[in-house]
């Protein structure tokens, strides 16, 4: 089916399908453990043939990492409709997919891969952040956060980014539970940084009063009440 | 003074005054920004004498990270004595001394600085996260510790570290505020994962048993409680 067809490819079209080879073996084993030569065997095309495409294997990683980026990101986009909890929870389903399909190259990205240290990747890596956090404020209606609204946030992702991190070591915990556990992180990181914030408890109050009855929040506080009390 | 006293210092003391004159300069700005010449002007020597103990700046920047290393893992050593919670206050505040005194050199080096990527450094950084794992798990008195206590207590020093990333850029939350709230939020990320596991659960009460009854858990709680009803 393919001979012939693989020939007639443009240099775009050759450069797309070598991206897609490379985070498919990314997605099984380290990107520091996959060769060129593999990648050139898996595309079916010759190793120097790849070099034309890309001049070095850094190179190739970044685009790879570069269409990644883009797919995750794309995942942060969820309508503006229903309580905020649901949302951000359908959110966590996307990422943990994600993590799931990407597992060997997330952790070696996160956890200094080859390209870590690059200007390219750390700038990558930074947008996707900058992604979500977009996409949190957008969700809280709020323009121009507060600083500890502002750390809220960002100190958040990157809970989320270790949790599976160390989710994808070894898989002990359901990631279902894990995706359920991190809206109710940031509901108690939120919470714990509004005694501080009359601006943050306003914000806070005014997004409760929106959600269902059995909120994150109303959950996580009569479990907190239930294990300090004798 | 030190004149004549200079040219007597022997090798490890060279060393020594190197990486001191180096972390110096890193905890007023980016490694990245400093140079060989500026580390041999502020110790006093030429810039061929600098490379005789060091044969790189890379390697200097690892040995000054080594030692940043040790220290920050030594200010994680803390009694086993009184309430968890003011233990854990206590390490947060030599945590927050710490990174305020290597603001641009910690950013630098979390933020991918001139040597993320490399082994030497990954296993440094790796190093400390597991000396800050062992001495929390030591002081929990736990030994073989539950999937979800792990991911707890791994996940929220990812947190600490983001936290004080945050805190450097710009300042603008109180320190002293920070370190109140990395405790509850350990305490509050521990209260979310034991809903679903009973051995943390009974962990965590025995914790509380022995805490004051103003303890970050009880605090939060009351607060939570306040947050979400109408």
């Amino acid at each position: 089916m393919t001979t012939g067809v693989r020939r007639r490819m443009g240099v775009e079209e050759r450069r797309q399908q070598l991206i897609g080879v490379a985070l498919e073996l990314f997605s099984r084993r380290s990107p520091d453990d996959v060769s060129i030569d593999e990648i050139a065997a898996a595309a079916g095309i010759s190793r120097p043939l790849v070099y034309h495409y890309f001049p070095g294997k850094l190179s190739l990683y970044e685009a790879a990492l570069k269409r990644a980026s883009e797919d995750l990101a794309g995942r942060f986009v969820e309508p503006h409709e229903g309580p905020l909890g649901a949302r951000l929870l359908r959110v966590m389903g996307r990422f943990f997919d994600f993590v799931d399909e990407h597992g060997p190259g997330f952790s070696a990205l996160m956890r200094g891969g080859p390209a870590v240290g690059s200007t390219t990747t750390n700038a990558l890596i930074d947008s996707v952040r900058q992604a979500a956090y977009e996409q949190i404020l957008a969700h809280l209606q709020v323009q121009d956060p507060p600083a500890r609204l502002e750390l809220i946030v960002r100190s958040w992702i990157s809970l989320a980014e270790s949790t599976a991190l160390i989710w994808l070591d070894g898989r002990r915990i359901p990631r279902a539970e894990l995706e359920v556990q991190l809206v109710q992180d940031f509901a108690a990181l939120a919470a714990v940084a509004a005694a501080r914030d009359e601006e943050l408890t306003a914000l806070l109050r005014r997004i409760f009063a929106t959600e269902p009855a059995d909120n994150p929040f109303t959950d996580l506080a009569g479990r907190l009440v239930t294990l300090a009390s004798p």
